[in-house]
Formats: structure tokens, sequence, C-alpha cells
């Protein structure tokens, strides 16, 4: 089993990459190496019998993907992108990195007759947008209102076309909101989801920009992860007539996620909240689209969280390792 | 008022050119100039008073569009493409025609700082597919089923988020399938739907190969071109947040087109059509959508024809002209 694994260095990727190798199998057999594309030489555990090739790439360079097509991986994960505060600075970068890189790795594909390759690639909920009705379905059309959820689905688009078309098999998952994210608090309108969560939990404030009364859809980082190890092994036969739909998160209010927090760690760490309404970030979060029958997704047994408590815990069980 | 068309020797741009030179104006400004492209010089009628610049112009050649785009149309219609059949045989020229090129036309206004031109572009029910509601509305996701509507799709996609950063003022009109359409039976799937009308009027026999109560979602040439008209003076700002929907067909059946036929021909006429079932046109034509509420478009005025009868009497009158 040979995995590629573009944005490889990125936070799903490294996640990703401890997860397989835990495993050690995919797909029914033993993974025996790794092809790694990242801006930067990504970081990999050496684990015995698996040989990984980590590759400092611009993907939107010519014959970027050559030396990880030619090996002829078993499945592809195409996770590297530019996030949407970027694309929605730069028409051109998006449009290169997240949708001419896209369609150079499917001719790649189509080049090497890799009709058999398993390419993953993730979207987003950022796809939606437009006048949505109060619960999403697999049927619910792509309005984006942004430039990174337009690139993601025109990927969609051709993705499946590609695989319709039976010159690769591909399969794209849109991704929740993702929650609880470690590190800093960063420029994404969604930081704040997994800063009033993990600041507090580390002993330190947080700023909740948004009411309480507002929902996300989220889904947490391990579930993903899952989810991504998932999509490589459910059968191309069973993906039904379009190879891309939303995942399964859980939908969860701000008053319930700090509800949450002080079961968890205290009425004290629920304090560490500082409300700051901030009108801009409450206007792009809360056009997002929170309720979702993720029918095809729960039919072909994509994991879903159990419970916003589930998510803290695994956020703090994971901390601890 | 300077328009350009491409696509403007095909059946629909000759309609489109005749019906803009008998109103003479657009967007209430008098129409000073046409620029035409097409594979081949457009045939078009001279007319006092209105410059007609006919180019002869592979679109998917670099700088295609460099001369109608640098004498700043303020109406482009994109009609050019490459017809389902032949996207689904050859992918690479589909990309190129129906994808690349719009492309490079969304680029060409952007370099040139077209903002205000309003750019009219056809898509098609091609680009419905996959599990379809029984009526599907606005909202319906777009999950195309053949590459022709995947590219134009796609195009959608991005015409949006160009109009959306305010680097054209783009419209996709969704058509429904024409009827009827002039001229001789071709391989088009849905020939049989003109040639069953066309040719018993003609007092020629016509072959219908699907069962009497397969419906078709069709729309008439001349509510087409005159729905292509009003998407050039539909304000932009009425255009709410998604630039792409369906135009307003009418749902009929075989049987109920046939029974129109002897109404308005007489019994001889719909004893010319032989009935030959063809499973191949069944499958492809069976699967297309033809009930669609199509909220968005009769909001914004666009037009519907009446019944099936008036589409057979326009029919009759055009092809008396």
């Amino acid at each position: 089993m040979h995995i590629a694994i573009t944005g490889a260095a990125g936070f799903l990727g490294q996640r990703l990459i401890r997860r397989l190798l835990e495993r050690g199998e995919l797909q029914g057999e033993p993974i025996r190496r790794l092809t790694l594309i990242d801006q930067v030489e990504a970081a990999t555990p050496a684990v015995a019998g698996v040989e990984v090739d980590a590759q400092a790439r611009d993907i939107t360079a010519p014959g970027a993907f050559d030396a990880m097509l030619d090996a002829r991986p078993d499945v592809i994960y195409h996770l590297a992108a530019v996030v949407s505060s970027a694309a929605e600075a730069d028409l051109d970068l998006g449009l290169a990195v997240n949708f001419d890189a896209t369609r150079a790795l499917l001719e790649g594909c189509r080049a090497r007759g890799l009709a058999a390759t398993r390419l993953v690639m993730a979207s987003s909920v950022a796809a939606y947008g437009g006048e949505l009705p109060e619960t999403l379905d697999d049927m619910t059309a792509l309005q984006p209102q942004n430039s990174y959820g337009t690139q993601k689905a025109m990927c969609e688009l051709l993705i499946n076309d590609y695989s319709r078309r039976g010159l690769v098999d591909g399969l794209v998952l849109r991704l929740p909101t993702i929650v609880i994210r470690p590190g800093r608090p960063n420029a994404a309108a969604s930081s704040f989801a997994s800063s009033i969560l993990r600041e507090p939990l580390a002993g330190e404030e947080a700023i909740c920009p948004v009411p309480s009364d507002l929902e996300l859809f989220v889904m947490s980082p391990g579930r993903v992860v899952e989810a991504l190890v998932h999509g490589a092994e459910v059968p191309g036969e069973c993906l039904g007539s379009f190879r891309a739909f939303m995942l399964p998160g859980i939908t969860v209010s701000v008053a319930g996620m700090i509800e949450t927090l002080r079961e968890v760690a205290g009425q004290a760490a629920a304090e560490r909240i500082r409300h700051e309404p901030d009108p801009r970030i409450q206007a792009i979060v809360g056009s997002w689209p929170t309720r979702f029958h993720t029918r095809r997704a729960d039919a072909l047994g994509f994991p879903r969280d159990t419970d916003f408590r589930e998510i803290v815990e695994a956020f703090l069980a994971d901390s601890a390792r």
C-alpha cells in the first residue's frame, strides 16, 4: 500500500499520517510507502518497514506531481489548499492552488492510467451559500459566496466527472468546522470556536465574538481523520451518482459549547471566556449552514461525534499524549 | 450599445441577432455595434446604423477574445459551446471550449476592467443529474452525469464568483430542451422532440423513439431568445446571491405533443409519426428532469410559453416568414 498525501505538513495531514502509521494498514494492505508533498518537507515519525518520501513542492509548478504519480500510489489524499481568507484576498493564487493544481493532479492520474487509485479530497462547508433551507441535505445546491468555496465546488464537479469516466476513483468529503483545533487563535473567522474551549482548558482567557445562541456544525479532528481513512476504504461502486457529500458533523450552539466546558472543567474555566461581540465575525460565521441531513455519509458508514462532551474529552486526551 | 456574441453562427445566435436587430435597442440604448464570433463568419443582415464585425475565431486559441474585448462591449452573449455528445466523446475538447474559453473570457473582462459588462451565458438542463427529487427548484444541486453538464456547472460557479467580486456582471441561464428547432433530425438524443412535430407539419414521416408518457421540459426558440434579451436587461442588484438559474420551461408529455399536432394539423399529420422504441434514447432522455419550480426566473420576469399549442403555432408562423 502506497499512500500519497498533499498538504502533508498541515494540521490534518500530520494527524492523518500519525493515524495511518498507528493502523499500519489501509484497504487491508500493509502500508509500505508514504509520499508526502507540501511547501516544506513534512515531519514524519520513522516507522520500520515504511519507506517515507517527503518532498517540498510548489504544487502550482508544472510537473509538481510527476514523481509522486510515477510511483503509482494506491491512495492519494489531496489536502493541500489555500485557505478561505487567502483565496478571497488573492483570486489568482486561490485558482492556481485550489483548482488548477487539482486539475493537474487529475490529468496526471489520467495520463498514467491510475484508474484504480482512490483520490480523496477535502472540500468544505464553505462551498454552501445563498438562500439555504433550514436543513440541508445531499441534494442542496452549492452556491458559494466566497472564492475558496467556489474553487472547491469546481473541483468536486471535475473529480466526479473524471471518476464517472473511469479515469480515477475519486471521492470528495465536505468537512464541517473542525473543533477543537490545537495551537493558537488565528485569523480564520471560525478561530473562536476552538479558542473558547482550548484557552480556558489551558487556564487562559479567550474571547467569544458571537452571541451564545449562534450554532455551528462541527466535527472533531479525530473523527475527520477517521472519515479520511474510511474515505479510502469505501468501495467505489457504493458511491452512487455523485462523488462528493457532506460529512456528518453535529450541530452545537455556543451556549452548549460553554456549558460543556463548565461540566468538564468547572465554572472557573467557563468564566475565562470574555464576550466581546464582533459584527464582522458574526456576519461570516452566522451565514454558514448548521443543520444537515447527511444521509449519504451516514449510509456509507462515515463516523459522527456522539456529542460535544466527547469532542472536549478527546481533545484533553490528545493533549495529554 | 455594443453587443458581442460568441457562437453567433449557430441556431440560437442567429435567432438572437435577428431579434436584436428587430428591436434596435437593448437596455434602452440604440444598438450601434455587433461583434460576432464563431468558427466561421456569422451571417448578418445589413442594418443601417449598426456596425457589424463578424470574426472567424477558434475560441480556444490564445487571445481569441482580445479584439472583441478591446472594443469594450456593453453586453456579451456567450453561446459558443461544444455540444453534449461531442464533449462526452472528447474530454479535452469539451474542457477547452466549454470551460477554459469561458475562463479566458472572464479573465479578459477582468484584465480590461469590464465590471459593468453584462455577460449572459447559456447553461443547460444537462447540468442536473443524480438522485433528483420529483420537482426541482433553484436550490437543487447540480450533480451532472455527463461532461458537458459538468463543464457548464463549473462555468456557472466561476461566473458567479467573478460577478460577486465585481469583475464582471454575469448571469447564466439554464436552458430547457428547445422545441421546435428548425432544420433536420441530428444525432442529439433530444432530436426527436422537434422532429415529431416538424416533419409531420411538413408532410414528412418522423420516428418517435420514446414512450408516449415520457415527459420533457421544453421552451420555444422564440421564448429562449426573449429570455436572452431579458437576461441583458435584468439589473444586477436583482440577481441575488447566485448568478445562475433554470429558465421557466413547460412540462409536456410526448402524448400531449402529438395531441397538439393533431389539433393543429389534423389526424393525417399525427399519423405520420412511426413509433419505434429506442432503449438508448429512452435511457438518456428519460433521465432528464422535467418538473421545476423556477421561482427565481419567474420573479425576475423571464417569459414562459403559455402551452404547447402556442409553441407549435409560433413555429408555423416562423416557418412562413
